[in-house]
């Protein structure tokens, strides 16, 4: 009997403990807070991660550990693996916690990005802007996650108001300022790697954000495989550079048809929510997989299929569930603004099946600007 | 936020949890063990079927309850059914919990079914053996399950040995003389009904059995598609006549082209656990839906499934998850001789990759026995 350790009992870690359960895994799940909704589905340490005692609970009750929280300070990432196998490794959790780090190591891959500078004093942004110019967004190095922690300068005026915004963060979790892409289409690949350094990757993934926050997917991309072939080339090399386990998620701006890397997430991606009925094998499944040293599993996908978040609360789910290919999710969670509650999967054939499966329950649900975008590059 | 009771914690309470949390729901599991493996993933009652205060306890914390096992107690069912909503219904239930009931009710109703005869005593069961001949099976009518509580009689000579087993059961569990049926093959449909009455079901499904217990199904059943709209026909009416809510199987013989009513299991069913991967949408999440009174899935399969059943112990896992088809499912309960620990599913577009992939797996495990004849009929 093996039990899996999560740090962080948010959505990622009871879709987690969903698709683990068949492989005959337990798992134990650890959270600062009692009602964490993965708590509805696997047993919970309740605790600060930075609480050594509880840490201590934790390790001493699993074989091996993960994250579903990208954020879990690296000290404790560390302490916890000089005690059991944590997958990813806590440098890689490192690199991807810091976006001037993980930046820097895709310049270093030669993998492209927009140019960037770190910030720690107002003179530094002043002189970052005059060199890389406006718009730009000025972001927190650590600890940002859908849009948080980030001031959007349009103009060089705007550079008092950001300074005012997240200069005081400077000091504590590090600022860096990056230029604006003005890009066509935000994709990502979600990519698996196992201890023996195998790679997989789904089929690479459209994504539209509304206010920072993932709002529809798209699977397959509608790009052409040449470019899926240079995605995947830069997940395999960031892969190999951090020497990773398990899933994870490079977010790319594609921009007059060249890729821009943005970050690589440290775990499975909201993004990837679409494999667990679009493809052999799910991103979760997956992961679990890589982690505990098995074979990984066949990321095909047969059709395609659009995933919608839902935000701050549960909408109906009966337009969804009478669609033959509609999928729901309700995360278990209460209602709260901005928060990820829940997000619906529809699988289609074909294209023009989707798009017009995409349209009926927008206009049932009242949501026609979240499924706007994707319908029309499915008709486009 | 909505919690559904299980009556029984085993696979099948496992799986429907599994498979309804993704809509939102809290579950309740009640089982005389306080290890059932269904515990794993969700919280536990534990207690006695019959007694009261458990199954109040039970009660006061759901909004619906359904069952995991067939043979709760009819008085236990309708206890409940007083307090919460029950589906199946409990008059259901008792139907298909007796096989005189429910093989009284195929005739009924026009569904072929085997020669049969209740048997109260030696003289009857002289009597019935008379008139149906033999071979036949004494089978008790009530709390059979995998092949247990049943006496092969093949010649007349038998008589005797089959009364000292089972005689004593007739003032019991009460017994029934099958004819026995010389069929080629055993099929099941396996069927769900809303609560507003809206019928489907998944592909047929051809099961084979050894020493009484399912060991592999295949769906969809290679049988032309005439004899799938007889079996659907009776599961239509079968449905209707019990008010039945939720998944049920009907298992059958097919004898020379001909469709002989074997038993009715009114639960989710071992030879629908394909629909896992193999189906827009699983039994257990079909049940649920059912249950609650939500839109109805969609039943369809995109190309073939095998399930292999895991007997006993688990075998190794690595020949299946090397399989880009292969799905493991393991029910996290200790080996036991004759218990059903977990299953696989094996997936392939097309026959000759899903007999390729079988014979694959066969080989690996030492398992050709089990294999061999889904692979003749994929192959034949
Ligand atoms: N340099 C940029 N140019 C243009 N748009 C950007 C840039 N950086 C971020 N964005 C937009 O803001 C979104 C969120 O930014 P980013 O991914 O950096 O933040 P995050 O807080 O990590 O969000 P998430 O957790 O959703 O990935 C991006 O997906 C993109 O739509
Ligand atoms: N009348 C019959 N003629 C031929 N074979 C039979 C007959 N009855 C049962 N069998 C064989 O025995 C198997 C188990 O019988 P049955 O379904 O009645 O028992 P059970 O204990 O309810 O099994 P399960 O729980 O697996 O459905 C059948 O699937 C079939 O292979
Ligand atoms: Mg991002
Ligand atoms: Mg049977």
């Amino acid at each position: 009997m093996t039990t899996v350790g999560i740090l962080g009992g948010g959505q990622l870690a009871r879709m987690l403990a969903l698709s683990g359960a068949p492989l005959g895994l337990r798992f134990l799940v650890m959270d600062n807070v009692a009602d964490a909704c993965a708590g509805q589905f696997a047993p919970m340490v309740v605790g600060d991660y930075r609480d050594e005692s509880a840490l201590a609970e934790f390790a001493s009750r699993v074989d091996v550990a993960t994250f579903d929280f990208e954020n879990v300070p690296a000290e404790s990432a560390q302490w916890l693996s000089d005690r059991v196998p944590v997958f990813p490794n806590p440098g890689a959790l490192a690199t991807a916690q810091d976006r001037l780090a993980e930046k820097t190591l895709f310049r270093e891959l030669g993998i492209p990005v927009p140019p960037f500078a770190a910030i720690e004093t107002r003179a530094d942004l002043d002189a970052a802007l005059a060199q890389i110019g406006t718009p730009s967004i000025l972001k927190t190095r650590r600890l940002g996650y859908d849009g948080k922690g980030q001031f959007r300068i349009k103009t060089p005026a705007d550079a008092d108001a950001a300074w005012d915004a997240l200069g005081a963060q400077a000091s504590k979790v590090g600022l860096i300022l990056e230029g604006f892409v003005h890009f066509q289409r935000e994709l990502s690949v979600v990519a698996v790697r196992g201890r023996d350094g195998e790679f997989r990757a789904w089929p690479l993934t459209e994504n539209w954000h509304v206010d920072g926050v993932l709002s529809a997917s798209l699977a397959p991309a509608r790009v052409d495989s040449a470019l899926q072939e240079i995605a995947y080339d830069y997940a395999r090399r960031l892969g190999e550079a951090m020497d990773y386990v398990g899933v994870f998620a490079l977010e790319l701006f594609c921009r007059d048809g060249e890729l821009l890397a943005n970050e690589l997430a440290p775990r499975v991606h909201n993004s990837g929510h679409w494999t667990i009925e679009g493809s052999e094998t799910s991103q979760f499944q997956n992961h679990l997989r890589a982690v505990l040293g098995l074979p990984l599993g066949d990321t095909r996908m047969v059709g395609l299929a659009c995933m919608l978040n839902w935000i701050g609360e549960m909408p109906d789910a009966l337009p969804m569930l009478r669609e033959p290919g509609g999928h729901w999710h309700d995360y278990g969670k209460l209602p709260r603004d901005g928060r990820k509650v829940g997000h619906a999967t529809l699988r289609a054939d074909n294209a023009d099946a989707l798009a017009a499966a995409l349209a009926r329950v927008g206009e049932a649900l009242g949501r026609q600007a979240q499924v706007t975008p994707v319908v029309a590059r499915l008709r486009g």
